[in-house]
């Protein structure tokens, strides 16, 4: 079974529970606000991780079905609160919460998810001490979460380093993805050295991923990715193509000019391919997907010593699918 | 000892440990914004909760410090958040975090509170089964929390039920320190008759509480209260007051000329003590004092089984308290 069919398949499971635990109850705007999100389906690769995970350390999936939810609403409530602070109208397709009802109710239903998440967590049928680990991992990587999102607020627009961009993105993605998987291995029974071995799977493939997703932005083909060529230099994002660019670039003149194109709202298609080309001749672009590659490769090395599952062999193709798409 | 008193001693224990769960660590702006309102100060009446209710079912205070930490990180995340969403500059004459930073970092740092809240309820030194009670506990009252405020959010300048006010004050007020209270006992090994008389303590505490607050804003001395005199009439704040008067002035000539003056903020000086003689006539004002002491009388009766201790004459002291202050 490749990634995406075990991913599809995993979402049959676990959808009808993501949509089971929010019940009606007053005020119903606030339910219904909280429910956009998490019942409008998506690619549920947490949700995926904490059952896989469970189920490669010889768990019964089953008991971690409610984690999986925990770990969605988590995943929701920050894109919910993501999205008012970064003003988007739109998700997916969909009207942000902020925008389909206001944004005093966008915050409570983030918060109101956030709650959610750790009811769920409280109630799971779980030993007393397995529940406690869970809790440790979801409630650590949400404090990890706000550092990396606080990054993103202040850097808007700000030349940043490698090292800066990666602590973002181990912020940002990986911590929620480790807590997905090491929280599942928890339900599952796992022991320290398999807890260990998934916190480093899940991190080195957040990190991959975004890295990929960056990469992209770039090199992607727009007609699938959907992202407007260039976007990601309009709007100034640092990317590693971009740090790797303003480290590595030592023509004092070409720097100035990439420097000029990067994050100018108004750039030409001319002056962006023009960027493009900069980050190009100077190896970024590839240097990006290297990068990549490589922390693909600590992601399934990590997770050798399991003993062969659909689970694991659902864990090493999500990593291979992280920098083998186009969307 | 009289309540404040007791409040006193009790902040002097708990201070130092509200202001060393939150350690330095990048990005500082975050983490600034974080330790604002907690380190600030305030009455501390949640974590003395927490700290009684321990110390009166007979379990050892200092077992209770870490949830007392939480409780009062949590209700500090509701009061982040809360400014933002009702756009208030200042608070207890602090600039708000939203103006002090900004915006995202306000929601950021609210965000981050509330999962520090967690981990210090995950980190607790008491039994898995302990923490997990606790847990519930707090976990249900922040999902109340979110829909008090939502009930808040969406009723500004309607005119309500008394039922209505009723199950907001509920929401906004009284589950925290049901949580408080409730998980303070769980932490010193209260059984399930002692949980029981201290939600009922707590939640009618919470109710009379905010009931004589309401009082005094119309019925209390301006220069004590701090609070213009009006002003609670000038936003359409509809009080217990305000719900009494809607419910029971007959007379549809002076109902519609109170309705015209309520929530107008630009009403004169004068026809602000128009409303309030008009409410006043009605018996509204009594009837809000008098439901006040009844909340009041209802939670001292709850705690009667308790064995006397320090802690029990805090809570009845508190009780007391909440209806005899004129601010």
């Amino acid at each position: 079974m490749n990634a995406e069919e075990y991913l599809k398949k995993s979402s049959e499971e676990i959808d009808p529970a993501i949509r089971s635990y929010i019940e009606d109850e007053e005020p119903m705007r606030l339910i219904d606000a909280s429910r956009q999100y998490p019942y409008a389906g998506g690619k549920r690769m947490r949700p995926a991780m904490v059952m896989a995970a469970c189920g490669a350390v010889g768990g019964n999936k089953k008991d971690a079905v409610p984690l999986a939810v925990a770990v969605e609403y988590i995943h929701n409530f920050t894109l919910i609160h993501d999205d008012v602070m970064d003003g988007d109208d739109r998700r997916r397709g969909m009207l942000t919460i902020h925008v389909a009802y206001d944004e005093p109710t966008a915050i409570l239903a983030g918060d109101a998810l956030f709650a959610k998440a750790f009811q769920i967590i409280a109630e799971m049928d779980v030993p007393d001490k397995t529940m406690r680990l869970a809790l440790k991992y979801v409630t650590k990587a949400v404090w990890d979460l706000a550092r990396g999102q606080e990054y993103d607020v202040t850097n808007e627009g700000k030349l940043i380093t490698e090292a800066q961009y990666l602590e973002t993105v181990r912020l940002k993605t990986s911590v929620l993805f480790a807590a997905a998987a090491c929280g599942g291995a928890a339900v599952g029974g796992a022991d320290d050295k398999q807890l260990k071995a998934l916190e480093g799977y899940a991190d080195a493939l957040g990190m991959g991923f975004q890295m990929y997703d960056d990469y992209l932005g770039v090199a992607g083909d727009t007609a699938k990715t959907g992202k407007s060529v260039g976007n990601d230099i309009r709007k100034g994002k640092c990317t590693l193509m971009v740090t790797y660019t303003l480290e590595n670039l030592e023509d004092k003149k070409v720097l100035e000019e990439f420097k000029g194109i990067l994050g100018n709202p108004n750039a030409s298609e001319e002056a962006v391919r023009r960027a493009e080309e900069i980050m190009e001749s100077v190896g970024a672009v590839e240097y990006n997907r290297r990068r990549a590659v490589e922390e693909i490769a600590k992601a399934k090395s990590c997770i050798t010593c399991f003993k062969n599952s659909d689970e694991k062999e659902f864990m090493i193709a999500l990593a291979d699918f992280a920098i083998d798409r186009d969307v």
